[in-house]
């Protein structure tokens, strides 16, 4: 587990610095911890989690202003920082990118926790939308760059809208991993993606 | 609301024909309401929905094994039957089949009852795996038949194989619909995504 990266800031903003990094693990472990044992997401309150945590309401509310900014964290915990794009040719950075999609889809798998927390997550619509603004949005930014990168060097042409560009490469490998969990997710497959949607699948001539 | 298409048959086997398609679809309506009424599909169990229905447990049960299998045709009756290709040209067969996946993440969004079924459909593995093997398995199978035909035709390359192409067309626009449904669904997405898959993004010579 990684303690979230307090270079990344909570939104909604945390109140009551200076933190307690070892407070903030054990109320964050202590919520994985009922995760784990079966509670759900939306059962879950700060009271529970404060309790099992060995603190009063009061300390989890001095660090997050409530469940969904705490559920954050929580789900922030289980992530692996994302890969700096090496920024030399854009081809690879876009396979950076994938391969940590794809990796990532992997972890899921195989933890069952981690299953668990995105998919109750998915299903609280604000959650999940926070979760992509404060988690994703940083990822999709690096993303965007790369391809803005591959549209001035000429590596990507430049009729197609970035939005597009950025869903052609991810949308197959995000439905492979977060939709179609039983299909394989073998090695090779970020670059056979991105290698396929810069070709295209019609024959060139 | 349209009750399951009685030439698709539900797995596991429904048992304890003739059935009633009335009370098939007393049963189902039954469970959509309290599905609406804020009732988690985990929660619900037979005996709950029947009473809803006004019929005794054992009426369900001769039409379907367990609670799953009727969630099944629950989910199903909230599907459109999805097109026909047309067969003539394969770069419009594709746009048919996204552009059925726009309108079905379009009543998603529209639909609060759709979305929670889906959602929590995907947070129960076994019940989600289900629903891909029986609904969307018919739908897989012909986005191939048109695959297998482009290529067969010169339109797509031999090279590429059919389940990266399917992920290709297919997952720029499920991952919009079934992941961010923040994002747009604007009319034209799904010529724009077959019409650049097939191209490609990196320049032609």
């Amino acid at each position: 587990m990684t303690v979230p990266d307090s270079s990344v800031p909570s939104v909604p903003k945390l109140r009551g610095r200076p933190r307690s990094p070892a407070t903030d693990a054990a109320i964050i472990e202590a919520a994985l911890r009922l995760l784990e044992e079966g509670a759900s997401v939306g059962g879950l309150s700060i009271e529970r989690i404060a309790r099992e945590a060995g603190v009063g309401k009061a300390t989890v509310y001095r660090r997050w202003p409530g469940k969904d900014a705490l559920m954050l964290d929580v789900l922030r915990s289980l992530e692996e920082p994302s890969p700096e794009p090496a920024g030399v040719s854009v081809r690879d950075d876009l396979v950076t990118v994938l391969e940590f999609m794809r990796r990532r889809g992997l972890a899921k798998r195989h933890s069952a926790l981690l299953r668990t927390v995105v998919t109750q997550m998915h299903a609280h619509q604000e959650l999940w939308r926070a979760y992509d603004e404060n988690v994703i949005a940083a990822r999709r930014a690096s993303l965007r760059a790369v391809l803005r990168r591959g549209r001035e060097s000429g590596e990507i042409r430049a009729d197609v809208d970035l939005e597009l560009l950025a869903d052609l490469f991810t949308g197959p490998m995000l439905s492979r991993a977060m939709l179609h969990e039983w299909k394989e997710l073998p090695e090779g497959l970020a670059e056979r993606i991105v290698d396929t949607v810069l070709a295209g699948v019609s024959p060139r001539d």
